[in-house]
């Protein structure tokens, strides 16, 4: 995507001129209104971290009541996303799924509408990367910039401003999203070009959900074979069974302090939203034609723990839901 | 089991304490000669580093050209597990299989035909939990003690000898166990009562099969996806993704050095090796009645390899597996 | 969605006679010309069905080639599909993907261009029930009608007249479908509101595919235990394991005549296309949070045979996948 | 194993000749005792259709009140295994698991230890195919004959005399062996040598259980997708989905009458029975090294519908927990 900047012939160089002029003018512009639009769980505290390094927000959410906090935070309040794409060139979006980032960005009220050319649109949901590359297509013919920007780390992280974000879009248009991720993460990674952000995000969950399962038969079959948790999990971890799920985030109650399994699995990363992550990599692998025997039957075992009561538990609650013994 | 000890009436008192000198005078005799059988790929070095601490060995293989070598470093040959068994109170078996490890202690000329009272028999085959528990029970009827000790590491750790033994089995015997099994490791760990060295193998292999095939996907998604492999595996090790598999061994060519995916797939572990300790992990849950979903089918997986030409591949070769692009 | 007319008040139910007039002309119309997009290796004889059935057929497909044939049988070839819709009022369409469909009916020079009002539309094709459900949204705004009726039964089936279609969309219309289905297919089975056609299909395709999947297991197990296969057949046959894989279309060689298994699995059904329905399958599963455990790991076995050189064999060919035995 | 008759050199073919007027003997003797060792559930019914056409019965069962019912009807009751095999030259074993049968015939009080020279041994329980072959060596050595005969159809089949056994064995015993079974089943299949009736059930059961969970997969994701079960249920049944489990044992409350589906999942074939047939499937793929995905994955998920209280529930049970919705 940089060729289209490099390689220019007369007529696209004088447009990309007078792009790369548009883009220098909001680059520059720090501490100009930044929107913001989606102020959920997650939306919430990045928002208001975006409030205290000093950003004027501009912010629009589907319920209003979502909005009265920044009201009262001195944000402004807008009708809708178009609204929003009015007041400022730079806007970050935090929504639940695919349909809600299509709506938001080309919806009749959407950022489309009234998007001003050279805008940088950071899109911080995790959807479908296909989505993502869908709407960058629809942001460009608007001149505009779209980065797909999805987080890891939970409400916690977003709350202490350390989450981190994985960035896809144009290289030259990293370091001015950069500004704004780093007011709520401590760790920006760039990954490539639009889509990528989500596919390394979706690729991590993926693994991670794989390894969470892995570990928790693993500590379950151990402690039916006569191990003792706390050795069993002693001896993976300093053995090729090692992972993050077995030696940071124990899903075994009495292996670790401080996780969610010390706690009925409350907190943490909730079953429903690894369920979500799984479909996505389930559609990108589909549409790759790409094999992933273990993140499709991954994501069939959160969708049944979905439907068994642990929709709202953190997703280590995988070793309880494997656990049950049977009962006549 | 050490409530045998603790608790014994009158009678049992004195058997026991019987069997405690003749354990003690066998534990003390050090450099007196240790029994070694099943001298293939990984008890031939396992069995070198024996004499390299100066213990006099008593050799038997099923194959005798496999014992040659011994008698030109001083071994004394055997025709049988019994003639060991007669020779040498302390022996270590290495052997494929159950019923290989069934055969040398109870068969016809199997080492519990001539096993003498007190004697200490160290098993380092990879074989199902309740087959070791047999085997134990047999040898204690004998008088003599069982531990099982599978290892971990193959047969590059076997000849620099820095293997990892997991070893079940009484603890008291642990100490003169762990004597003799320094010789050829450099990480001794004590896991339970009999059996639960080989449930601490199976259980940490299974996640290693799950976690491996899980990285393979995860990583053939993203490069489908977009994505740099090196960048990918980078933020995989910085993230919740994060497994030995993806940080120590990495099995997608180019992305680290010295490790089977940098070399064709050569060396390391075997998936015909990895096929038999999912059976294993398999045949145990099976008999615990304890749910595996990704267990199973990892062990699926490594089985159609097996017959898809990848037998003698590292294990990590899932990811080559996995890589084919459907061809029309 | 017949409560539309049912329960109409002043305002629809004048737009509501108006539309059943456009539709009654159009349904009693009978050789009037019919328009067919995409002529395939399934269109092909399905629209040349239609003509020996007296119906002028108006053509498009996107190679230009694929037309030729039917300028030869006197029908007229257009330049896009819009032109088709032009000049016919009902239309088939049958196309490989998804993409298509939309591209075909809301492309460009789309049917939707120049869509006549009261017009029927019946598209054939196998795709995503949700994209079904769009594309009737779509379609009902220009005042036509859309139903999804895609087939059962291969090339064969198509050049023989006897497929069969299963129809979903606004009951009333189902004669109006029928008189021109019946021309390519001996069974024609209403399923209800726009998009159960797709979802009938995909759902006996999931069920298909893992049963054959079963199957090919049975035989293959049964038969390295001992059995002969034959043998093992009939028991199946008059035992709980019975299905069509089993009774119909065995994938043991040698176990039946004139199916795939008995021609080195070429003819049939191609594993690629059972992919592509698995696929479909696992997109609506994930859409609507349903538990598909088998028929995931089904797609995923298939994806992994277009990998392995399988992908234009008979998807029966997964016997053969399974039944590879390990080489050293 | 005819082989072993029809080449006889002399000393064995003397064998042989004293070996088949033993077993000619017992043949002949008719309503001769017969022994009768597990009565259980199926056991019970079993023998007491054994009473009804004729046969004294030696009964056994480690359970003594099991036997009270038989004293009253006139059988004589033994104190083990043992003993009935000194009274009894046909005996039949219906028992719960290999461990039973491996006591039953080689234990302590077991049948070998009295066994009669050309005794017929039948065992109607369902086993891992490879004890039913260590068994019959063992019943070999001491001069008699052994076969496996496990029974098809429950409880209700067992009480109506119609079980279909599947017989494994030297083939010139099968009559004698049908003699026994006819009076307690209406189907009598000969299935091979020692172990394929074992191997014919599993695989029937292993393809049972796979068809059965496709089918609730098919049918819950049909209907969230807008489809009526009973017209998705005749679409499958006509076509390439048809499988026992669609039309006569539909697991979908409503389609049919007179299955455990309309009847809250009572009677029938229990998802206890079904994991543990499952179980046993495993084992042979495993020991045989046949990759079964769908069968380890059915294995699973019967396995977890016990720990979910689904253990006394009929099989087709596995629609309830497949439908079941996430809940927050």
């Amino acid at each position: 995507m940089t060729g289209r900047v490099q390689h220019d012939s007369s007529v696209s160089g004088l447009l990309s001129l007078t792009y790369r002029l548009l883009v220098c003018s909001r680059a520059m512009a720090s501490k100009t209104p930044v929107g913001f639009i989606g102020l959920g769980n997650m939306g919430n505290p990045m928002a208001k971290n975006l409030v205290k390094h000093g950003y004027p927000v501009i912010a629009y959410d589907v319920f209003p009541e979502a909005c009265k906090e920044f009201q009262d935070l001195g944000a402004q309040v807008t009708d809708s996303p178009a609204d929003v794409a009015e007041k400022a060139d730079r806007i970050i979006t935090m929504l639940p799924s695919s349909p809600n980032a299509i709506e938001v960005y080309t919806g009749a009220n959407g950022i489309l509408k009234k998007v001003k050319k050279g805008s940088l649109l950071i899109d911080s949901s995790t959807i479908d990367p296909a989505v993502s590359k869908e709407l960058a297509k629809a942001v460009e013919k608007m001149g505009a910039v779209f980065m797909d920007a999805p987080v890891s780390g939970g409400v916690g992280a977003a709350r202490a401003g350390n989450l981190t974000f994985m960035v896809g879009g144009v290289e030259q248009e990293f370091d001015a999203a950069k500004e704004l991720l780093t007011c709520m993460g401590s760790n920006v990674v760039y990954c490539g070009e639009v889509g990528t952000g989500q596919a390394a995000k979706i690729c991590n969950n993926m693994l991670l959900a794989i390894s969470m399962i892995g570990t928790a038969e693993a500590m379950n079959l151990g402690i039916r074979l006569g191990l003792d948790p706390k050795l069993l999990a002693k001896i993976l971890n300093m053995s090729s069974g090692r992972c993050w799920s077995s030696d940071t985030y124990n899903p075994v109650p009495g292996v670790m302090e401080g996780v969610p399994s010390a706690n009925n699995y409350q907190g943490g990363f909730g079953t429903t939203l690894m369920a979500k992550d799984l479909g996505l990599a389930q559609i990108s692998a589909t549409n790759t034609k790409t094999p992933v025997p273990l993140g499709s039957q991954a994501h069939q075992i959160y969708r049944m723990m979905c439907a068994k009561g642990y929709a709202l538990k953190d997703f280590s609650a995988v070793f309880q839901f494997l656990r049950e013994e049977e009962t006549l």
